[in-house]
């Protein structure tokens, strides 16, 4: 059997190196959900077809991968539905579990399944892969993690203050200096649409809004004539074209903008709470910002809506998003369950921690020390040192076998070992380790004490 | 839709203090891994249908989770085997890509694509989970994590001494103290065939044999016979039914029982090389024993085998397992990767830290002090405390609505939180906080500082 054995497409393989990083970026969000009371769940990698399917939309369906059921069941295969082309109707006659296609749907599944032993508001993180069948391409996978900090069960408007203050924290201990937290409301954007008297437009408008500085107000206005919006109403939104400032003064300029709708100066109202209490409490690197433009979600968020730019001259989409909805569970039968939450772009964060180069060296965590073999004698004496500098914490290892030196001191040199510890039989007469620093090539003839200070 | 959702049979949710547990027992392991130079590598939750199928024999193929193939592709269905009840046929036709049914195959898999990139010896670690197609029952889920730990590229018995050692390890800073490493070897196995002149008698022979304590000599000697082996061949084994004593004495009594077995005898030599090497090292809390009735993978171990035994007093099948395989990687076409590996059995070791209440209290590492909301200048004034104990490391949260007092002494009391701070202008105007001690009731007015020196 000669095959050539490789993943499936759209999967990877990650080698210790990558297991590191990536492990370093999930420890260092970890511990700051922590600091913010938020526990961790876990929930099954598949879930029942019923559950997942009519969740995401028709095209959200055909991504989801369905697990083919086991033994006889497969006698159930619709044909009737094959003959007719009817696939979907087919597939879902092989298949009673899929695998899960966010985080958000089995989170609201396990809330409503729990809701008896969940003492609310209910704080949750989740770190999970997730699977999708995009058609594999660069960047794109079908297998990868998504991380997600949620609160269900509140609608106060802290909630909004600590994520805001959570991101803030999470990127300034990843040495992530100068994101900017953007912020909107879905109330400031109905507002918007009151304001211009089309709704049905609303999308239409933020995407041109969202060029004002590529396009310029009047290459804006244009487009938005050419869309069907009308000159009335772009000339009452003509303080969007001018809006700057700090997050608070913008929240100014939109009230002015908004005053007569009701909605709309309730998200004004809803916007400055959370801008006064971070003004008084202050950002640690992050900087916070409205940005009227921001529609993500817009059919599900209800009220504030998060995304995270990556500091200024990263080229990179946004590195984390939220908002908060006001019906997560009512698809399983439990309503009124407010929630607002948070997720972190983890493949994009990896990929921004490289450019910048801010994954610490230490990261991985390796063999501090290789010990050089030249035989059982003077193997279960180095075993002796090893087993001695274990317990102190320090990670060390025997090279397995005899080989020639040279063959081991490729081994440390390919495997990035800083030290080797060689021992003859003066070493052994003398309690001592030959310690050679394999960067600089500089030998002294040490006892175990002294190069467990050393290191 | 009133569905009450649920998990798939043969999964489940895992909830903070389970979540907490586990990733106790996966930390503990993984910080001894890394001592002894294992490194963490992660393959993708499904492998290509044709990497998996065939690799762990006809029942093993049944019990692998088949990935439905998405959109057009399962117009390809093979409807001539449905009809002639190949079902096995009929499924792979719908279906590329398997879930992981265990994490060795997918290793070989990884070492044989990576070859060129992989330092020899490799000493990898990986923790994660694995899918079977099971019957739901009592204590077994479709979804379970496996942890190996394994060497490939080397044949030195340092490797097995090594292993010994990081069973110890673990379990030692797990603090399961008493653990029994019981070895064996396929080659004393075989010698013992030799012996009793009939290979194909071995495992009536070791099921036999293991029955000593239940049924005596006696009893063990009627059933050899029942099954076939002859009393000449029972006579000349008779050295097993006294066996006892230490790891070496049981060797060495071995040793006179094998002496006319070439392949016993290296077997023989191997556990003596083990044996001496973890007699002069020492172990912390573990004891090493030899049980020539361990015969687990005898398919494909050809040399060490271990199997980790709970401690006196635990009722729990073992607790770990493992040993050498001269061929890993022959399925995939890489000849002459000799490995070495062992696994730990997470789920039981679970139930033991359970039984015999291992976990530390702080396992969890949840909130320490929940602020109570008043009101909005009050909860401000509590979000700069918070926001000074979060970068202590200190967590703490507020609870988010101003809600009737004895609603958020309900919450924290739930929540398990052992502090609640107060605040009322009195606390305010003293720059303090009124701490109460929910185990005690005592309260304290005290400044920030103080708090934090307390906790």
């Amino acid at each position: 059997m000669a095959q050539k054995p490789s993943t499936p497409k759209g999967t990877r393989d990650f080698n210790p190196k990558e297991v590191a990083k990536r492990n370093y970026i999930f420890n260092m969000i970890k511990s700051q959900f922590k600091k913010f009371g938020f526990q961790p769940i876990e929930t099954p990698s598949f879930e029942k077809s019923s559950t997942l399917l009519g969740k995401y939309g028709e095209e959200g369906d055909r991504l989801i991968f369905k697990v083919l059921n086991s033994g006889d069941k497969v006698k159930k295969a619709d044909l009737k539905a094959l003959e007719e082309g009817k696939l979907a109707r087919f597939s879902n006659s092989l298949s009673e579990k899929a695998l899960r296609y966010d985080l958000t749907v089995p989170f609201a599944r396990y809330v409503v399944q729990h809701q008896n032993d969940i003492t609310f508001p209910f704080k949750r993180y989740q770190i999970q892969p997730v699977w999708r069948a995009d058609r594999p391409q660069h960047g794109r996978f079908q297998e990868f993690y998504q991380c997600d900090a949620d609160v269900v069960g509140s609608q106060s408007l802290w909630q909004e203050v600590e994520f805001v203050q959570l991101y803030d924290s999470v990127f300034t201990a990843l040495d992530l200096k100068g994101v900017t937290i953007k912020m909107n409301n879905r109330k400031v954007l109905s507002g918007i649409a009151e304001v211009i008297g089309a709704s049905d437009k609303l999308i239409d408008f933020t995407v041109a809004l969202d060029k004002l500085d590529k396009i310029g107000e009047d290459g804006v206005k244009k487009e938005m004539l050419e869309k069907g919006i009308s000159q009335e109403a772009i000339n009452k939104v003509q303080p969007l074209f001018s809006f700057s400032g700090t997050f608070i003064e913008k929240i100014n300029q939109l009230k002015e903008l908004l005053s007569g709708s009701e909605i709309g100066m309730t998200g004004v109202e809803e916007l400055l709470f959370i801008g006064n209490a971070i003004e008084e409490l202050g950002l640690e690197t992050a900087v916070l910002d409205l940005d009227v433009t921001l529609a993500r979600g817009l059919n599900y968020y209800t009220g504030a809506i998060f995304e995270v730019a990556a500091p200024e001259g990263v080229k990179m989409g946004s590195i984390g998003g939220g908002g908060r909805y006001d019906d997560l569970t009512g698809i399983f039968g439990l309503k009124d369950v407010s929630g607002v939450g948070i997720s972190f772009g983890l493949a994009r964060i990896y990929l921004v921690l490289e450019e910048l180069n801010l994954f610490p060296d230490t990261v991985e965590d390796d063999v501090k020390v290789l010990f050089v073999n030249f035989g059982k004698e003077e193997a279960l004496y180095c075993m002796k040192a090893i087993k001695e500098m274990r317990v102190r914490g320090i990670n060390v290892e025997l090279y397995p076998s005899d080989a020639k030196m040279k063959k081991q001191m490729n081994y440390a040199n390919k495997r990035q070992i800083p030290y080797v510890a060689i021992v003859g039989s003066e070493e052994m007469k003398s309690n001592t380790f030959m310690l050679k620093n394999m960067e600089t090539g500089e030998q002294e003839q040490l006892l175990l004490e002294e190069i467990v200070r050393k290191i």
